[in-house]
């Protein structure tokens, strides 16, 4: 208990007026290995990292548009339909572990995930290191940063995972009022804010990313319809009691990352709401109660990062020539 | 007769040592009118411009990657092939018309092309211009840009061309050299200079581009053997003699943008240049000399424009939903 008491006195000394909220403040990015964070955002533009030359971690987590695809499932190699929702890249370094099932434990793990998943960027590790190796440009880059030459599947998702954890969202409106101002946020989105945690949204939805802190099934108290073939978390440890159960996913810029739930079966950020106090929490929400919610939740929105368009070094006479149509 | 002597005389005026070159300085962007470019520069990237959601004029002409994709042809909604190699979007303005075959006279025109095509972005026009209309932040920057409101489908590819106007590359070491610096090129950079306009390659790629202003036949001298079904101006004019006849490409930045032709079937620099010489000017070049043309070649690698990605609008709940698997 003593970090928490020492929070309330530290809070009572400084004289603020805040209580200790369910959702923390989300603190812009401190940026100690620039070089590091440039080749991964490099890396994360890079389409040579899939079969077809075309598609890139942007692709699919697109930072124009809140890290997403705005799509229900993503489109792969050869279009293949996807699984699952991406889930965003925004704050994703705040999620206990990646991928709705957490099959991945930190960013570097699941950066190797898509590059070779064959729905995904098709792309077979050892080539897409070939393709790497074979520009004199990253051979310069990653020495520079690790050291020493080479150039192989740990580096190139480490710095993935560098540039990632740059990729947060901080001065959301909700964070401004965390940290004291009362006008950021307006009356209804305040009474969103304390019906949120009164009907118990925020025991999932907590920490820093308002979620990404445990599992929890999906239809709780009943079940979630859906089309969507993905059974959570018993994919990963093979216990029964894990079918349907997936990561929380955050709540944070929420309002760009639809289409919601893991099966991204809503466009409707207030139907969502209703549908999760229905199947989580087993309550018949009034509407305007849910349009408050809903303004609250659209308070999350921080800044979202700025990023200037890496500029990609050509390929070489031994760069692996990209197959989309093979 | 006019200007040129002119610039003849100027050119003495100020005392310096240029001749009048077949290929002129590309000089940076003059931005009069920065609103409507940031308009157009979202749209660039704007994703629901097509039917899928997914695809957006940046997914063809990548601004990380010289203003192409680097494939031979284009992926396109559903992964159809493309017929024909993307030509970068890079120094277009300089061009006498737009796409291969010219059938666009300009940015603007061009510009509509590919949001409609059924195997491009795949998206009627009248969908897309409802989706920009159901977003309040698109509503208002139309009527800030345009002074009224209302979003058709002029507007639409006016801002997106005045975005494109901005996308020259100064600066390149040949601009250098041009502009007198003597030690920008190095010797054989120089030779493979020399080489271009005595062989005959400046005949056809001139101008500030180092291409664009005319068309011309592909196979003028030897048949250019293909796969590709593209048959040129024909298909716009009708007239026989312009079976084959395409618009000359831009060299500026050809380093970055491989693969070569309009079929897209090299991607080696060297060798390009080896079948230019032979099926356009009937000439079996040199090994040595093919190799220095290419060295000068490389250096019209211009300034890349600096690109802040877009933050991109959300959808409201009247934006048509994507459809990228119907």
């Amino acid at each position: 208990m003593k970090p928490l008491a020492l929070a309330i006195a530290t809070a009572s000394i400084a004289g603020c007026a805040f209580a200790i909220e369910p959702i923390q403040v989300i603190e812009p990015a401190v940026i100690t290995q620039p070089e590091k964070v440039a080749l991964g955002e490099r890396l994360f533009f890079e389409p040579r990292l899939s079969r077809s030359g075309f598609l890139s971690c942007n692709s699919c987590h697109n930072l124009a548009m809140g890290g997403v695809d705005i799509l229900p499932t993503s489109i792969g190699h050869n279009w293949q339909q996807g699984p699952i929702n991406a889930p965003t890249v925004l704050n994703a370094k705040y999620m206990l572990a990646q991928f709705w099932d957490g099959r991945a434990a930190n960013l570097q793990e699941q950066a190797a995930g898509p590059i070779a998943n064959p729905k995904e960027m098709a792309l077979e590790h050892a080539i897409a290191l070939e393709v790497l190796e074979s520009i004199p440009e990253y051979q310069s880059e990653f020495k520079a940063v690790y050291g020493s030459a080479g150039i192989n599947l740990e580096r190139v998702t480490d710095a993935i995972a560098a540039f990632e954890e740059t990729l947060v969202t901080p001065n959301s409106r909700f964070d401004l009022w965390l940290k004291g101002d009362k006008e950021a946020l307006s009356t209804v989105e305040k009474q969103g804010y304390s019906l949120f945690k009164a009907n118990g949204c925020a025991t999932c939805h907590n920490g820093p990313a308002a979620g990404g802190t445990m599992y929890q099934k999906m239809g709780l108290m009943q079940p979630f319809v859906t089309d969507n073939p993905a059974q959570g978390r018993v994919e990963v440890t093979g216990r029964e009691g894990d079918r349907m159960v997936f990561k929380v996913p955050t709540l944070r810029n929420i309002e760009l990352t639809y289409p919601y739930f893991h099966d991204g079966s809503t466009y409707d950020l207030k139907q969502a709401v209703i549908t999760m106090q229905r199947v989580q929490l087993g309550r018949q929400i009034r509407d305007e109660d849910a349009a408050s919610i809903t303004a609250f939740l659209k308070t999350l929105t921080g800044d979202q990062p700025r990023i200037t368009l890496p500029i990609l070094p050509p390929s070489t006479a031994t760069t692996p020539q990209p197959a989309p149509f093979k």
